[in-house]
């Protein structure tokens, strides 16, 4: 009986190119992040429903993987982290000095109609910075995001918003919390006819299209003259850009940020690369100062972002930018089965330095070279029955058909020699 | 409203501490994989339910998270790794050339009652080598295995037996299927009472009990005499275990090694750590030649094993085995408002090097000092107007409490020197 398994729509499997592509990725982002002190932590990939049901918004409620589990509890896989990272704050957290610099990557799950950039497992790679409410720490995870992405390469739009600025107008002109999410989550579909309908002050609807250089600041300025909290989150706003001036931050303002997730009360930032389409964009985030005493911790001021790392991916490919193909050092190819034993502690010796395969299917030369070109060896070392009487081995450049006998005692000194004068050819 | 929402039982949150031990284990064990050219794949966390019916054996069946989709498809968290790389190669790599060496790092899910060493999420890292029946691929994963712990550092038991002797004596004795899973089953379980039960056979239940180094081998041979399915495979063991003599690993053969899933075929091999206590096996793997065909593809043989990762970490702990610490480079140290925009400067070109703080909660130097203490900062770096006025800053060794005046054009190099020293002395 056989039966042919069929992958969950929208999950993927990563082969060892894959693998090979999104770590190199990875490795180019992570290290900005630790430059910064950011450190990585990790939560369950299954969470009790109610955390996202808090504060996450209706958009996600709607797509989550919910199921009971034996205990009868409600449970979900987790859609997004940043509720986790909260959850884990109160818990577990709350003692450490702060501010607290956190990253994370892994896959989050929504059941939503898969397509070219949306998968309903995907990951997230973000950051969280905890118990800071300063401008510079809004400043620094737009810095941090920019920079990550530049260090890969991408060309890419990144635009900055603050929803306190729009909540403070909407609270001083008596809209309630309820409408106030409603207009964001409306903002962040770009669904101008359902704002019309329930916006009917001119300065909200003027303020949501400001859209520009640091130039828009001013009128800005003058359409909240009359409103306290308003101004006062534009004012801090106005910091958190200086602040990326003196870092040569390129960025537009858009008052139109709205975001999807209901927790952000401040700074919002999103990045978009256009060429990817509908889901063009890349990395949200911005500030959160009161979803952590939501989950019934202390009063703690948030801001952060995530990657869409499958986005970032794919953007990586259709802006040409390369990445390294992936070599081994050496296949060892033992001639006859008499070598097998010499093999073996050749192939030992030189795992304790170099990348070595090494033929464990008794398959010719010729089968064992083809083998080695398919996985990118960049030396075959051939091990005979002659050589081995005179304590010799042959290696072979599979680039260029080269070959050399080498001593045994001299393997390890030789054949690092040989991958350095190979690494410098070509360069 | 605050809620206060507890993780669900038997999953854990991994702070800051948890994750720089577990990744420093992880790159400890990572490059064993590498160097015998074993790449990284991943597969989906949710699987359908099937792909685990169909071989995975009746404890892991009853232990899954299952649950419907909103397509009402059977869906569940992933319990292991093996059948889920199995289904990826039936469906993508099929046509890539053998033997594929294969490794993955993922968390997996069990519905038990959680206790010291067992979870509900749990981690396994684990190599598959597909295509190849040799005895060097076992010998190559068990070598694989057993390096990668004893790089850590590791103490540890490894037990090694042949499941493809243990079925062709069953099958030559007219057992079927059914009852050969079942008493191997019962042999994984230390069942001695049923599997009494089931087996009248003799040589059967002395094979089984047969545990010890390579003088066995000989009993082993006069047992199965007339039998020769499992004579061939006791050939085979025997030459897996030469393989191992070369490269001086060492073992204990055990003709009872059981294994709690049905797919395995031929070789077998456990490690344990009996300090670990109920849970004290940290790996399980071998071969299963059928797996691939049962799940559509071509007969192709394959062999393998998991790491139990979490329990690699509590017995690190138990044998005292030490991770260092986590440090950064430096904290930066902005002593005024004033100096401000010059400290973003320094620790924007700082970071293209160094792993850096700074203070971003305007706190006094003290504060942050005690901050740096904290994070494990090597050096503070000061910035005062007066200091920044002859265009220098003071560099504090945070060990030490020595302070030195550099100048901002010698920063780089100055820091990196005295890094360098800090290391030296605390080699």
């Amino acid at each position: 009986m056989t039966i042919k398994i069929k992958r969950p729509r929208g999950t993927r499997d990563f082969t060892p190119e894959d693998m090979h592509r999104r770590n190199f990725v990875r490795k180019q982002i992570e290290p900005v992040f630790k430059r910064y002190n950011y450190q990585e932590i990790l939560f369950p990939t299954i969470e009790d429903v109610h955390l996202f049901e808090i504060k996450s918004g209706g958009e996600i409620k709607e797509h989550m993987y919910v199921f009971e589990d034996k205990g009868k509890r409600k449970i979900c896989l987790r859609p997004e982290a940043t509720a986790s990272v909260c959850r884990m704050f109160v818990d577990k957290l709350n003692d450490m000095k702060k501010p607290l610099k956190l990253y994370y990557f892994c896959p989050m799950f929504r059941y939503e109609r898969p397509q070219k950039g949306r998968y309903r497992e995907f990951w997230h790679m973000g950051i969280e910075l905890i118990g800071s409410s300063s401008y510079e720490s809004d400043a620094e995870v737009i810095e941090i995001a920019y920079k990550s992405l530049k260090n890969i390469g991408l060309n890419f739009d990144l635009e900055i918003g603050h929803l306190g600025i729009l909540r403070g107008l909407m609270s001083e002109l008596g809209m309630d919390d309820k409408i106030q999410n409603r207009v964001i989550s409306y903002m962040d579909k770009n669904d101008m006819k359902r704002l019309r309908d329930i916006i009917k002050n001119k300065i909200i609807l003027n303020l949501i299209k400001l859209k520009g250089g640091k130039e828009i600041l001013g009128k800005a300025e003058k359409l909240l003259e009359n409103y306290k909290n308003a101004f006062n989150s534009l004012m801090e706003l106005k910091e958190i850009l200086n602040y990326l001036d003196i870092e040569g931050i390129d960025y537009k303002i858009n008052f139109g940020v709205g975001r999807g997730l209901e927790y952000y009360t401040g700074m919002v930032f999103e990045i978009r690369i256009d060429a990817l389409g509908s889901e063009s964009q890349i990395c949200g985030g911005g500030r959160y100062d009161n979803l952590i005493e939501l989950l019934g911790g202390q009063p703690t001021p948030a801001t952060g972002f995530a990657f869409g790392f499958d986005r970032i991916m794919n953007a990586l490919e259709i802006q040409g930018i390369d990445i390294p193909d992936r070599y081994i050092d050496l296949i060892i190819a033992p001639v006859n089965k008499e070598v097998k034993k010499n093999a073996i502690e050749i192939a030992s010796k030189l795992r304790e330095r170099f990348i070595v395969d090494m033929d464990i299917m008794d398959r010719k030369l010729g089968k064992i070279l083809e083998y080695g070109n398919e996985i990118n060896a960049k030396f075959a070392l051939i091990i005979g029955s002659d050589d081995l009487s005179r304590n010799r081995v042959t290696l072979r450049n599979m680039r260029s058909g080269e070959q050399k006998k080498i001593l045994i005692t001299e393997l390890i000194d030789k054949i690092d020699r040989e991958l350095n004068l190979n690494k410098e050819l070509h360069k």
